[in-house]
């Protein structure tokens, strides 16, 4: 069975993400890049194809437009199955929607679009086309990141009581103006309503929905922007009442001087509790009223078979960001080929729900900080 | 020069703070137990004195009424110098009052009083009095939190603007109705109107105000009682926003299944951030926004003045919770034997900012989350 | 430029380290998998490369020697550029031997060969070839390890007076027979002299030769074979002492119960000293004698160009083994390709070298533990 | 029942341990410091006692003689109990002997003597003398590591295979010639035929022996002094082989640039493994063959009634050295006072065989690092 094939949008020169998806796609030997409009400068595109992609010139396309009818004139076989984006987010819905129409799947950075209004729209087209989407909420994808949906859904935790999860970045302490990446973060006209929410404090939602399954409620809001002149938020906390009784906080920020990307996550129930973090990725510590804490290991004995199909080497043998970010691939293609058992990624549902998160998050800030129903 | 004496108030039977209080004001040789009224009720109190304290049955007093009485009619040289309040909530205005009416400095365990009304009584009569008051939040007594304290002093973080400080326990996750710890501080008579905040969250608000120096100008609570039947908060967010324009959050609970006490501590600035943790006390991470991160070590080289003379051992000897707690006796005798460089100890204005959190917390809660100005 | 093509000789079913160089050699987009001979037996191999690798039926060999026949007849452009070679290791010297001799490069896994005797033979092959020859001592791949080299060089630790290497499994700790891993491993017909040294302590010993130079003078091993019946030995500790005066000790083991892959190193020199383990990777601590620790980060501030080139991602965003191990593929792809910067990769003198460590250390076992010469 | 008293030879200005053993002595309310000869020199030895440790003038004698004298005068219930020996090893033998004769129990600072005859003749004395004789290998006080010697005797690791100990220390990286505790620990006339393997690589061998009840059956060495003129060693490595099978090998250093006193100790066995790091000194990891590790803690759900009781706070309260330490005194004063259950400290059983492994280990590196029988 050969590879399935994709064409890439964004990751030209100076972009950090397109690399990691092309990476990511590839780990797993299910995939390969054969084509990209890597910038919106036809020339740039070429260039990025040829240099960083090792791509004939003929399939680094001078924009995804472009792209997309060429593409769809090629055999199957020859022909890309499916597009990532991997564009600052007002790109999104457009390549999506050019995609969906010209009949490709999609994998989409996150946050799905740039507005929930968007996001509703793709949702319908989505649904409309048959085609399958995927949104690279990637942190979904460490083993022990599943391991602990897996004991929350086996019930070991009781009822949830309380969730805390904590994203922390000091990559944006200062005005960064030479920094691409920063650049269109801090545009609203790029990035949208939110900064640090939109960019990050999106996965740690994604993060908490996914493995508690709770829905929030209610929220409450307070963010700032403490590099002057900055116009979206760069750092902030979010009260959350879920559905259940169940309280949560996040925190998120770009300006956490000294924190690289330290994301962490705790779930305390009323029967046993669960600490993960990036920085140790590979282990879940679970905690219970009755006995020592475990230490649950990524390929280690007694982890879950969902986990251990999220583990691709013996536990010792470090996996990491590429890896977490390649099972959504692994699923994604393998759903493509057919494998109703895979089918673990996040989609549009995830990607409505996100955008809902954001802007209520900016209308609860906005407003002094008051509580807002969600959802 | 001979210890100083004092007696205890509390710490019989079944107590578990009463013995720390006097492991810790005893460990650096500079006081010693010489009375104490152990409990309410006299047989109690008298065979705590002696089995528990070694105490003669003489100075285990039947009440601390009866305490204060005789001990103003000893000698000076055989008298308690000072007393120690190591009681439920409610009992500390009481006894600190009579204390301070029949001549004897006070050492009171925190929360200062049941209400901010009578801690606020509380500071005019120390006031009158002349006599010395401390208040052991003794995470303030660790020699790395003095040393986050000096950072923060010397301006090395430049401007705070984010603080996080998490203080999670599990201990009262279930009902426990046969501990007697857990009985009183969960009893609105007898802990006052919070639970968790005011056993906890109050230490967390002295520590962040300790190292910051910061200003609450308004928070926004939302408590929760888990366990079924609880009368008092068990579990709590606040989020501050402080003069200046810093933003904090505080989360703390005590059915945080499997934490311990794990209080952690989060300072970001514009040039630097510091963390520190209880569960690695002798640590100080301090990050940069342009150079790796450093660890200051208790007893390490190049850690301040101040750390060192709150640190008793060689750098990697570890000093603990008990050595904490020792360091604000010590820093109190120090001041009651006149040395003017001592006094490193919270006081009565510890006491009244942390029931006026605690109580706005609660209010602020009960209004259903709204902001409250603070102060 | 197009992707260099490689051969893998192993990696069928069962396998664990075949997927593992397909992984790391694809994942910087320089090289792709095109062929293989995965089994010994032809129809295991056909399947595999089939069902694990995707290769068209063609390309599946029989056997090693077929498929260097008929890549060899392919015109440049379709025929492999190289061979990994992950057989066990009485394989690599036949398989290396017939690459060499029909003109392909090869990269190979350790330890090099069979015996001493077969490196050194391997050694003159390599030179009369004019072909590049790489040994995957992955762990050298971790950019915080080059950073430890990188210390070494600049002097910053002074003289080198201690090494500690620590490489610890459990996985061995009892019988496996059906475990085709640890078949091999350990069955001195196909193993060699050395189990658990072979395995593991040629990569402590590699480690320990990469970062510090240095040059072993003597060394005094203590090796075992715990489980019943077991042929080599399946832990050790070796003491060494290092031309200039430096000591050191080695401890491996695969009887470490609950070890998983834990390799630890700590270099003590006369002014600094360093401290990384594979648990921790993308951390390498330094300590110095006059001023707190600093912790340089993979990505992060302050780490030198040499570790910034052995890293994909920004700071925080875990690396792994498999980016290590990819570490080393791409520098070997570059230097086929021309770069003369890179290189960075063990060759066939490590591979000597770790074999005269292997058969050393075996040998002064073998005679109680005596002091042998090295070198 | 009144507490018992105790005298301190050593520990005068300067002194390090001094202090310790006094706070240690007193921790738990058991014992208090009464008299003491704190100096050889008597006007300083008064002023010690006086200035740090609060004694009348008449109870800082003039020297130990001068002490046992005066005291043995004194009626019981005033004069001292026991003494502490915290003097330079070339001292321990002569005080030790002299407190026999004149009836007072004796606690000893480690290694017992000066040489392996001294203890062999202290242990006839103690044994006609009838009375109590301690040794402060004060890292079997801690809660955890007893935790790991019951877990020992339960029998749940299985047969004992491999052991690590490491002891790392860096204030002796360089010649320290105004530090008054490295003056004595590097003089052979005071200290012994060992430095570091005197002063903590004896603390390795104790703690090893304490947790696994194994014996030492030969053992090879190689130490160094590092330090330019230093005449005793200062770093070296230890293999061992156990009666029965299991194999060892200790570090121990002080040299080791940037430690400050990291004491490390992992036992492997058959069927589960340990372990502790003084660093994380209230866990204790327990690994095994078939289930994820657990973490027990010092006061923690589910530890043994032995290390509960050498708890003195709840779990997550951190307890540190000096705790450890406290706890030898606390079985050492309740043996005193006849409480049978006690007597978990060292004795001189203990400072006979470490006095042997000092000498022997001394003996092995001097000659060339041969393997020397033990025992």
């Amino acid at each position: 069975m050969a590879k399935l094939k994709f064409g890439l949008v964004g990751g030209g020169h100076g972009a950090f993400i397109g690399q990691v998806h092309r990476m990511a796609a590839e780990l797993d030997g299910l995939a390969e890049l054969v084509c990209g409009a890597f910038s919106a400068e036809p020339n740039r595109s070429r260039s990025a194809g040829m240099d960083i992609y090792h791509l004939p010139a003929a399939r680094a396309y001078s924009s995804f437009s472009a792209m997309f009818a060429a593409e769809q004139q090629l055999p199957i076989g020859q022909r890309m199955d499916f597009v990532v984006i991997a564009t600052p987010n007002h790109m999104h819905f457009p390549v999506a929607e050019e995609a969906l129409r010209t009949g490709f799947h999609v994998m989409c950075d996150k946050p799905v679009t740039f507005s929930l209004e968007q996001a509703l729209l793709l949702q319908k087209l989505i649904q409309h086309s048959g085609l399958s989407f995927g949104l690279t909420h990637n942190y979904t994808g460490y083993a022990m990141v599943r391991e602990a949906r897996e004991l929350v859904r086996s019930g070991v935790l009781g009822a949830i009581r309380r969730v805390n999860c904590e994203y922390l970045q000091g990559w944006l302490a200062r005005a960064e103006p030479q920094n691409k990446q920063a650049q269109w973060r801090t545009d609203p006209a790029r990035a949208g309503v939110a900064g640090c929410f939109g960019d990050i404090g999106s996965h740690a939602e994604n993060l908490v929905s996914f493995v508690t399954g709770l829905d929030i409620e209610s929220l409450c809001a307070d963010l700032s922007a403490f590099v002057d002149g900055r116009e979206l938020d760069d750092d902030g906390n979010v009260l959350m009442r879920f559905r259940g009784g169940a309280k949560g906080v996040i925190s998120a920020s770009q300006i956490a001087l000294g924190k690289e990307n330290d994301l962490r996550l705790q779930i305390y129930g009323s029967a046993a509790a669960l600490e993960w973090q990036q920085a140790d990725a590979n282990s879940l510590v679970v905690r219970f009223a009755d006995k020592p804490a475990v230490v649950h290991r990524a390929g280690g004995i007694g982890t879950s078979a969902t986990a251990m199909a999220a583990t691709r080497l013996p536990a010792g043998h470090p996996e990491g960001y590429l890896e977490a970010f390649a099972q959504l691939y692994k699923d994604f293609c393998l759903t493509l080929r057919g494998d109703k058992s895979a089918g673990d990624f996040p989609t549009i549902v995830d990607g409505v729900r996100g955008m809902r998160f954001i802007e209520q998050v900016v209308a609860s800030s906005n407003a002094g900080g008051q509580w807002l129903p969600f959802g």
